[in-house]
């Protein structure tokens, strides 16, 4: 019996995710659920996928299931997609949501359509796919019905990805985004340590940041209080924050806002 | 060894939940957990009747733990309930809290008086009952203790039912009423689709609500924003909203409140 | 497979949570794991110490893992700990989080620093030990893996004791601390109720705290409205409050500030 993760934005002010768990529970007595979380912001498919990709590594590989979609009703397709990776089976909404880690996780070797599935229950509202559509699918995955009998098959060419900034380096210079930012102002970036590495930025040497001085910290008494630093946050993302203070702030971006980083 | 749900107004920023988790996992090891919501209103009875009702169909057959108790400790009764259908049994305070979700299934068939269970913790505390009295009743019936031992035997005639309004048809004209109210101003009606198809008001055709304009649709967009609605929620209440609006304002109703519907 | 219980400052906003129960499912498919609570207040050692102290009775003896840690990557040793009651063993910081509940089992028997625990994942971050090193050690105990092995061996004579307030009594006078305020303005005292009793102060005859006439009252509706209150709470903690009003700003007390209880 594989495990079940489950990620959404459902909150938990409602019934919602318990009613999930029961519809799981229902139809695969012995699945093991875990939930990721389930306060991505409402409707921030974004943030789901960020997070999702992120977390997935440290779940066992099985069957993760993933609800923001605020397409729900509409001509969205529903999906499961079988990784590369592992083995591991995602099951959503095909929009943009699940793509990040199923990059993760090497890329997308097969995928279904839900729309006629049969694991579906008798009577689907307009309105929540999770309860009615993804969560049978998932625990009838968990309970080892065969992935190509959980709908139509589907060209992974078509499977929807999420448009995201991308990073670039020349010359020593690196022109990252801001791709999330939290509650603080930390800023974390979609460079990845070694895109730093290969523009001689790598995590050492002090640098500037849209033209300030910045040093890298391990964490962030490593700098003063007030000053600029580089870090590497929990997650292995590189991210930029202000020791006591807050780096979007101190710089002035926003969301896919250009960040640049370079050598002094 | 049965699944236990369990419900309840205990919220997140305390231990009260995991308590009770611990005090089930002692008694009943292997038995499963399913959380339906903490986050029932503080001392909201009918939310959180309404809630179990419309979420236990949702949930595999077993002992279903509830707790929403203002009367903690005076001299309101602890219950279980055995339900017609399914052999569905529920546990919690005897204060209209169950009455909604054992109609659902038919109704009780048995009752349990838990004043004197031998399941209670040595020492009950005045004002927790969830731990001390509900949920070690829930571990032993879920580990398979018969149920005409969990208490003394009591009249199902004695049990406390919800006080709800109730919604009437007559000659095209169903008079309803607001029996909840979300935080967008969506009301849910205390009509059943089967009451409005005997109205001839089906859903489809244009109808009045309180005298206004109003249109049948699937979800929000399927009306002009500002325009009255009438809908089928994700559970299948009747509802009204107001497409990016508020219903409640718009027709000025609070809880309990009667709203007419009536052909046009 | 021995039971886990998990406590925590993470709060739910994050994936926090989630990522620490997926590599206890990782590394321990079987173990179960039951939540006490996450909403302790960001950083607070003390206020997470006192839950897990009164919680962990309620839960079954296994390994106990609690995360309140805002030393993460500095100094502060990571610890685990075997009790002397029923074998119970607890893991995460040694910054005082875990000794009430220690002591609440009879000490410590054995102590081991985790700094080179062989079952730390392989990149331990600077800001997650939750994840990358109590969570999996956690796990390993659960699954078998021998106390002994989980790192070095550590004198119980050198791990961290919380600082407490401690309530004394002489002559009919027990001279007690406000060790936690709730939101209603209800204090909780560091005397035991024994110690009441040894001062002639059992609950039931009137009582004078900090000079002021005082009720002994099974709940707050007891005493009249604004009147004040000594009484038992929940946790069998000796407690004060005023019926529908603050025994916090009546008293003008604030944490760790002398409260007087005397016989009048």
């Amino acid at each position: 019996m594989a495990t079940i993760t489950f990620l959404s934005d459902y909150g938990y002010s409602d019934d919602f995710v318990g009613v999930c768990h029961g519809v799981i529970a229902s139809a695969a007595p012995d699945a093991r659920v875990i939930d990721v979380t389930h306060r991505i912001a409402r409707h921030d498919i974004r943030s789901g996928a960020l997070v999702l990709a992120r977390a997935l590594p440290y779940m066992p590989p099985g069957i993760h299931l993933a609800v923001v979609d605020p397409g729900v009703g509409g001509p969205r397709r529903g999906v499961a997609i079988r990784c590369a990776d592992e083995g591991r089976v995602l099951v959503g909404p095909d929009n943009g949501l699940l793509s990040p880690a199923v990059e993760r996780f090497g890329g997308a070797v097969a995928a279904i359509d839900l729309e006629r599935s049969p694991h579906r229950l008798e009577h689907v509202s307009a309105t929540f796919h999770g309860r009615d559509v993804f969560a049978p699918v998932a625990a009838a995955l968990a309970g080892g019905s065969s992935f190509s009998a959980a709908g139509d098959p589907l060209d992974v060419a078509d499977l929807t990805a999420l448009a995201l900034p991308a990073a670039r380096h020349d010359d020593g210079i690196v022109r990252a985004h801001a791709i999330t930012i939290d509650g603080y102002g930390n800023v974390t970036l979609d460079a990845e340590p070694e895109m730093l590495a290969d523009a001689g930025l790598a995590f050492g040497p002090d640098l500037a940041i849209d033209g300030r001085a910045a040093h890298y910290g391990r964490t962030f008494d490593d700098v003063e209080a007030g000053e600029l630093l580089l870090y590497e946050d929990a997650f292995g993302s590189v991210a930029i924050a202000v020791n006591r203070g807050s780096a979007a702030k101190l710089l002035g971006v926003g969301l896919d806002d250009e960040i640049v980083l370079e050598r002094t």
